[in-house]
C-alpha cells in the first residue's frame, strides 16, 4: 500500500463519519463522493468502503451508539420496573448523552432534513429502534403488544421532543422528553386529575 | 389520438392503481414497468404519467382516500370531544372502511412488505398522516403538543392493530383498534384501576 497508511486506522469509522457529515454540510449531500470523505478523514476510499456500505451509511453511523446507549440502560433497570417506566429511563438517559453533544446532534439533524434520502433513512431508523426496544423489553418477560406499545410511546416521546428541542425551545432535551412523556399520560386524565403540564 | 381513445377515462386513476397493484404482485416491484401497468389498465402510458409521477405513486394512490376518510370523520365531531376521542374515532371509521376491503387491503399490504423503496414510502405516508391529523384538530383549538400527540397515539393504535390484523389475529380491524388504544390507556393506569385488556 503506497503511502504507508496502515491496514488498522485508529477510529477510522469515528472520523469517516464525521468527515461525511462536515463534508455534507458544506457542499450538500448529492455534490459530496466517498472519495471525498475518504480524503477529508485522511483515509482511502477502501477504508471508507471497509466500514460503510455507502455515503448515505456513514451519516448514519451513531446510530450505533443509540442502541449501545438504550441496550445498557435497560439491562441495568430493575426488574420490577414497569415496561414504559424501563423505556422512558432508557431515553431519558439518551436524551443526555445527545444534549451533551447538542451542537453536534443539531448540525447532524439539519443535514437529514435537508435530502429526502436522508429524511426517509431516518424514519426507517426510528421504525428499527422501536423493534430495538421491544425486543429488549419482551426479554424481561413483558407480552408482545405490551412491549411494544411502551416502545412505540418512548419513540413518540422522543420525536416531539426533539422536534421542540430542535425548533429552538429553551429547555434541554431530557426535560423536554420528560415533559413530553408527562403530556401524554395528562391525555388518559380526566382535566381534574393530577399535575397537569401546559403543552402549549 | 389514435384508437378513439378519450382524453377523459372514466376512474383512469382508479383502474391503473388496480392494475399497478396486480401487476407488482404477479411479476415484482422491480420488473413491472409504466407501460405494462397502462396497457393491464387498457390505457396509454401517457394517461398514466397525467395520473401519477411514477410507478411507486401509482401503488400509493390510496392515500388521498385515506386523508378523506379523516378529514370527513374529523370535521363531523363534535366540537365538545378531546382531541384523543376525535383522533381514535376517525382512525377507527378508517379501520372500519378498511376491513371492507379487507381482501385488497391485505393484497397492498404484502406488496409494500416486498420491496424496501416501498416499506420506506409507506413509513413516509404514516408520517404525514401523524401531520394532517394534527393540522386538522389544531384547526379545532387544541394546543400545538396536545394534537400532535394524540395524532401520534391514533397512528400507534393504527399500526399496531394493523400489524396484529395483518398477522391473522381472529378480530376484526376496528375492534384491533379499539383494544389497542384501550392498552395504551391501561399502561397509564394502575394493575387495580379499571378494566384491562389482556394485550399478550
Amino acid at each position: 500500500m503506497i503511502g504507508g497508511m496502515g491496514r488498522w486506522e485508529p477510529d477510522a469509522r469515528g472520523r469517516l463519519a464525521h468527515a461525511a457529515t462536515t463534508l455534507c454540510l458544506e457542499h450538500g449531500y448529492d455534490k459530496t463522493t466517498t472519495a471525498d470523505i475518504a480524503a477529508r478523514a485522511g483515509l482511502t476510499e477502501r477504508t471508507f468502503f471497509r466500514n460503510f456500505a455507502d455515503k448515505r451509511e456513514a451519516l448514519f453511523a451513531g446510530s450505533g451508539v443509540v442502541e449501545e446507549s438504550l441496550t445498557a440502560s435497560i439491562s441495568a433497570a430493575p426488574a420490577s420496573a414497569s415496561a414504559l417506566t424501563v423505556i422512558s429511563d432508557a431515553v431519558e438517559a439518551l436524551c443526555g448523552e445527545l444534549q451533551s453533544d447538542a451542537g453536534g446532534v443539531r448540525r447532524r439533524h439539519e443535514l437529514i432534513l435537508s435530502h429526502s434520502a436522508l429524511r426517509e433513512r431516518n424514519l426507517a431508523k426510528y421504525d428499527g429502534l422501536v423493534d430495538s426496544l421491544t425486543q429488549l423489553v419482551r426479554a424481561r418477560g413483558v407480552p408482545e403488544v405490551e412491549a411494544r406499545l411502551a416502545a412505540e410511546l418512548g419513540m413518540v416521546g422522543y420525536r416531539v421532543a426533539f422536534d421542540r428541542w430542535f425548533a429552538g425551545a429553551d429547555e434541554s432535551l431530557p426535560t423536554l422528553f420528560v415533559e413530553t412523556m408527562e403530556a401524554i399520560a395528562g391525555l388518559y386524565r380526566g382535566p381534574d386529575e393530577g399535575t397537569s403540564v401546559s403543552p402549549g
